[in-house]
């Protein structure tokens, strides 16, 4: 039996150890092609490259844990997963995953988040796909303690298929070494990001900004990503790119635009 | 009474023809403050600016029309309205518009989309919110075509309130002439782009691409916006950003992860 092709891409550029760890496990499910960005793209939401030149390049990176197909790309995770599907896989893939991301993407954070972008941009072309996040932002974070689960979620996403027109955000708790408390299946959490931007003056006297926040959990609910990974579950929500708020069609249509 | 307050942004600048549009019809129902970015962010998804600073400066335009407060920023559309809502405006608007778009933001083009991006942060910072976007690329695109349904919808979310955690994506068809034939409040269409990249060399002999496609329409219902704007109506999709594919958590429940 021929093995799944797994297209493996991230936000956080090519090198990032969040993404050598996913290569791993993924080679022990199928064969690996990694396109990823050549650089990080935190934040790059579902941005696309329109009005600029896109380069790739293929690279040997890892050869210690046995090597497999990679190419780096100028562009964001979207325009990765879109190259990959149309220049530089040979055949249409069975599954891309993105990640791991190197902090998290539950809540409202999927909206910004390149590691989803990359996966939804995949799931609209018809791939089945999977966002993997830990939520933790050092570079030397623990991955390890998520492989058994990332396998599992996997290898029964492979097995059942993922519904149409749905693709997988799936965040992992940040642990202190104790085990993890099992996978939830949740909806996303209602939440935002308190803005404070640092204002400051540049060396030529200019004013600039830097962005920062505090996240906001507005959400009491027992059912959300955000209250499974903070009680030591892996939250796995089903998003959709049908973006419509079906429920409120008949509301709308109340305003009565044609008189 | 107190005029309400509208902030208005954009994808394509500061300088864009349909934001212009956009400020004039505003100035008629309250009190403007442009907030848009510096040069064109067309495609940007929801990025925001992590890793970099972000400038941002007064500016006068358009003084023939009355003028206004007016400021350009260095970041995408998602950052113009975060830096408004925190750091340029005096107190909270009570309308986010963004556009008109130079270009259709219709189906699965809202996911790509700058201009739905910063309608999209307003409406998660909890301001009522819409996107306009008119189906015409062209810098001389003709807006006065929409400038009574863009004021009547404006008019009506105001009077009627936005429900909660929805934005307005309206999308103009471009029209030779002829009379719109009304709104419509539609649900988005499942649609795709079939990329193609353009594969050149640059003078110092390196391979690049240029990302081309061509849109394609999966979706033969009625209800859309697609159906809409090609039998010359404008599209109303009440958009959310709330991603949770609510349908199909009993499904993925059903694949035993915890086993």
């Amino acid at each position: 039996m021929q093995k799944p092709l797994i297209l493996v891409t991230n936000d956080d550029g090519i090198t990032a150890p969040g993404l050598r760890a996913l290569v791993r496990y993924m080679k022990e499910i199928g064969d690996v092609v990694v396109v990823a960005p050549d650089s990080p793209q935190s934040g790059m939401g579902h941005a696309i490259t329109l009005d600029n030149t896109l380069y790739s390049k293929k690279v040997t990176i890892d050869l210690e844990h046995g090597g497999q197909e990679e190419y780096s790309c100028s562009g964001t995770p979207a325009d990765c997963v879109k190259l990959a599907l149309q220049e530089l896989l040979g055949r249409k893939p069975d599954l891309c995953v993105s990640g791991i991301n190197h902090g998290s993407n539950s809540s409202i954070n999927v909206i910004y988040s390149g590691t989803m972008s990359a996966a939804i941009e995949a799931g609209i072309e018809g791939i089945p796909a999977i966002g993997f996040s830990l939520c933790d932002y050092s570079w030397e974070a623990n991955f390890e303690v998520a492989e058994i689960a990332i396998k599992k979620i996997t290898e029964r996403a492979l097995s059942h298929g993922i519904p149409k027109g749905v693709v997988l955000n799936v965040n992992i708790p940040k642990t202190n070494g104790e085990a993890l408390k099992g996978i939830k299946i949740c909806r996303q959490a209602r939440a935002n990001w308190k803005e404070k931007f640092d204002k400051r003056t540049n060396p030529m006297g200019k004013d600039y900004y830097w962005l920062t926040g505090e996240f906001e959990l507005l959400d009491k609910g027992e059912d959300t990503d955000e209250w499974a990974l903070s009680n030591g579950y892996i939250s796995v929500v089903p998003t959709q790119f049908d973006l419509t708020a079906h429920h409120v069609i008949q509301d709308i249509n109340s305003w009565s635009l044609n008189e």
